[in-house]
């Protein structure tokens, strides 16, 4: 499969993109900078990826942005900018990818865990995960072409809890996470929101 | 209590405001239009219905509108007028009224069903009514002084069903659904999502 992964330099993408490589898929990697430069939260920018890219069998989007932070401290600003990045950034990569995958095709796309489980000091980021998992659910129907899309929630993956300093002991790596998503993007689960 | 009612017109908040006052709490009736108008998508007018209304024990918002329609049907102003109105004006009226609800008070705000078994043809409605049980869930642990925040997801209601011409047999009437709100709001639960 010729899949196009976004966020491909991220800890959660550059081990995805990694795990679809060994397991045979021709990987086209973007990211917010290199050879495949895209800014999801400008449309304009999707689209030239897109046009830039052509046919791919696969899209798998490895994240965007949310702000964290308690209610009282985001600004409207921060809402604003995690609906444009996180949220609307993912749900354009399907409205405009469609177009540019192939029949039988697919798309993840990447929410977490705080849409179910959150702890204090997220909203923005739990509103933003809880709207990708609805998202698949639904566009999932509207699909054409067989075309199939599962939002996967990850937990918080080992290696940003080392990075953040919280504990990590226990934690999905994103290697096992990766390999979650490479297994998704080979089945053929449509519509589901899947916790790696 | 004293309760501010938004969309106090509408299928749903009529009903929720009439069941309030015969239960008798104080009912502030907020909507579209009259002594108490407010535009939603605006956080300026969010502002000033606060600064008018004053104090009270609890906020519950019934409703916003969100866009129907296939995910190829959809633009991007449809995405932004469901976020900036049923999403963002929910949102908003929880982060403006913090300052104005007592102690102990409480928020109910109103996603929909959709966002965990949707039909085809409500990817935004579908995202953004699960964004708002996201963000209750995370939010709900960010409120000072014991102010509760529960987001309310109903079925379709039996007066929306016979509107719309679609099959009404056994949906849940407008009153009934009311009667959980009035429950949930003198109820003692937070950070929940409650499918009525």
């Amino acid at each position: 499969m010729r899949v196009l992964v976004v966020g491909a330099t991220g800890t959660i993408g550059k081990a995805v993109a990694d795990v679809l490589a060994e397991r045979g898929d021709d990987v086209v990697r973007a990211s917010r900078r290199g050879d495949h430069a895209v800014d999801i939260a400008d449309p304009a920018s999707i689209r030239a990826l897109f046009a830039k890219v052509g046919w791919v069998d696969a899209v798998v989007s490895c994240g965007g942005s949310a702000k964290m932070g308690a209610l009282e401290t985001l600004t409207d600003a921060d809402f604003a900018a995690s609906i444009a990045n996180k949220l609307m950034g993912q749900v354009n990569l399907v409205r405009f990818g469609v177009a540019h995958v192939r029949d039988e095709g697919a798309f993840l796309l990447t929410a977490g865990i705080f849409s179910q489980r959150p702890p204090a000091g997220v909203p923005a980021a739990a509103m933003v995960n809880g709207a990708l998992e609805s998202f698949a659910r639904a566009a999932s129907k509207d699909l054409p072409r067989r075309i199939r899309l599962v939002t996967v929630s990850p937990p918080l993956i080992h290696e940003t809890a080392v990075a953040m300093g919280l504990p990590s002991n226990g934690a999905l790596s994103a290697r096992d996470n990766a390999q979650r998503y490479a297994d998704l993007l080979h089945g053929d689960q449509t519509g589901q929101v899947v916790y790696t």
